[in-house]
């Protein structure tokens, strides 16, 4: 199945003379689809600026698809099979720095399907000036989740984006970029080599039509879709004043799970994480295991949780526990003392004593019972 | 007001016969008073065990009383002014490891008043194998909460214990431990010097009758009361099996506040805490303010949250941030393409243009602008 010629010709128009998640066209075109909005505003019934208008009527949309297709760049919109139906959501999401709304259409680079790539995705975002500790986290996450088959999202940004990405790479898994520009330009420059990869493993996505350049506004009509294509995100490391933060906001906007990785207190690019934590409800994760329990539908990601190491104590009966947490911690005590503190009759105290003793638990000396004390076993 | 001399008598006797926190003993002392538990005991109407009368019955209670007396400890129970009424809410938290109840008494030492330190009094709690890092945090939010008048209650063991203590001694002030053993003892013998400061500058408590030594059982009993005795308790670092978490689930049974200070994900003592907001519930903190704020009565503690540094976008109009989020981050524009992005007409965009120039956040070289790059600002 594949949206008519006319409509996709009728986006293309309006993507490429309009401005991403700019709010009066979104609606325009949720309310009314792209050919009638289209007609409409060349025949001044619309609500769109003449601006728009006057631009719309300039394009051929059909040489601008074409260009595009020639540099192996398509662009997918509502009918089509790839149509990602998740963007869809932001539709009851309300606007966040006016910007919003599903888009017209998705330019779309790399070989993979976007609606296969995005039906289990995970959006991995954090700050540009990463320490060391956030992009190791981050190139492990995205290596994690992309090996169990979840697509990695993320910006192509410098710091928590790029290890993301390479992470993802690295395993070969599925990993996507939503650019805030075209997805023919290399947004930053220095990530050409990493923008390729991902166009040649697996998907570069953008709402801005080629040639598009990024700007600040393009970023946060971007981080909505980054939001909407995922079914979480995890921010790994942010300041408090980082772009991830409004991914975190249409994250929550969308109803989507979001997490965060903490850090050390005293760290600033995990400020904004731990305020997440603290007051938006993000879900402290430390694990990708964890993180594919938030994403996975309910029951079918199975968690163990960290413990440590198996002590000896663990293999005891409840008597012989009870008579070990009994003895004193600095000093040796005598059968009686033990039984009074652990509650028991005293030759029970001394059955399990002796069996503590054959495990290498207790010591006898001098009449008297010591506990063999280990690194942290016993006290608070 | 201060409780009859009988009523003292009868508990000082069934509090050294008896075990800290043993639930029928708490339970019967709960129910019928101490003259009342001591008479049914010793005229064999009680549910409690024949040895436990036994041993009542050889004690004289005024000597142990005469004797504490001469070391300046003191027995505090249920009528006396400084009895701290907060634990009686133990009688609504359910039994952890066989565990639970009021105490029979409280056996403290030191120039403070026991119901006045406990009053607005937090818990900081942790490991003791804490690392440096979890040392630094104990300490300075010992200092920065006595400094703000909670008083600092912690059980003087050796890693967060000791620099919780520490940290509010420093700063003169009010800081108590609750022990495992006996008010008299030093445990561990490494904090003698520390538990002298303790009760010289503030308290030491137990429910454990003079000389008694500590061993497992009584750390899990005396972790009830550190909850108790608080309006809400710390975690600052522990592992997953960590006797600070057995202080944790009584904060969280008795419907205190959980607090935990996060710390990097890698580090195994970080561990514990961040189960601890994972799945129960538990407060992130990063700071003393946001202790000082959760177990503060509400409205009474405003906490501002950390911002980062003030940068010129923020005394911007509306209109001049719209066009400076419009201007491409990597190139230069021309007005016209600037005012498209933007959505604004080019006459009102040259104005913001100018005015930005005037603010040197622009600059406009051959015919275009350009946007001054800063370290954090843009992207996302």
């Amino acid at each position: 199945m594949s949206a008519t010629e006319a409509e996709r010709l009728a986006r293309a128009a309006l993507s490429c003379a309009g401005e991403p998640g700019s709010i009066p066209l979104t609606d325009e075109v949720a309310a009314k689809g792209g050919v009638r909005a289209y007609d409409d505003l060349l025949g001044g019934r619309s609500p769109l600026s003449d601006d728009l208008a006057a631009r719309v009527e300039r394009l051929d949309a059909g040489a601008e698809l074409a260009r595009a297709a020639e540099q192996g760049i398509r662009f997918v919109v509502p009918g089509d099979e790839e149509w990602p139906t998740a963007v869809e959501d932001l539709t009851f999401a309300d606007a966040l720095q006016e910007r919003g709304g599903i888009p017209v259409g998705l330019w779309v680079r790399g070989p993979r399907r976007l609606d296969e790539m995005t039906e289990h995705a995970v959006a991995v975002v954090g700050s540009r000036a990463a320490t060391s500790y956030g992009c190791q986290l981050a190139g492990d996450l995205g290596a994690k989740v992309a090996a169990a088959g979840h697509s990695v999202v993320s910006g192509a940004a410098f710091g928590v984006d790029y290890y993301a990405h390479r992470g993802a790479l690295t395993v070969a898994g599925p990993t996507l970029a939503v650019l805030a520009g075209g997805v023919d330009r290399a947004y930053p420059e220095k990530h050409a080599q990493l923008l390729e990869g991902l166009a040649r493993e697996g998907l570069v996505v953008s709402e801005a039509p080629l040639g598009a350049s990024s700007m600040r506004v393009r970023f946060l009509a971007r981080n909505r879709l980054i939001a909407a294509l995922s079914r979480g995100t995890v921010v790994v490391e942010a300041a408090v004043r980082s772009g991830a933060l409004n991914t975190a906001n249409w994250t929550v906007g969308l109803g989507r799970t979001l997490m965060g990785v903490p850090g050390p207190v005293n760290s600033a690019t995990s400020a904004g994480v731990h305020q997440l934590i603290r007051s938006r409800g993000a879900l402290l994760v430390t694990r990708p295991e964890e993180v594919l329990e938030a994403v996975a539908p309910m029951g079918t990601f199975l968690l163990t949780e960290p413990r440590a190491p198996a002590h000896p104590r663990d293999l005891l009966g409840i008597i012989e526990r009870q008579v070990l947490d009994a003895l004193p911690i600095a000093q040796a005590a005598v059968t009686e003392s033990v039984a009074r503190t652990a509650g028991l009759r005293p030759q029970r105290t001394r059955q399990a004593l002796d069996q503590l003793l054959g495990a290498g638990l207790v010591q006898y000396v001098d009449g008297a019972w010591r506990a063999v004390r280990d690194g942290e076993r016993g006290t608070g």
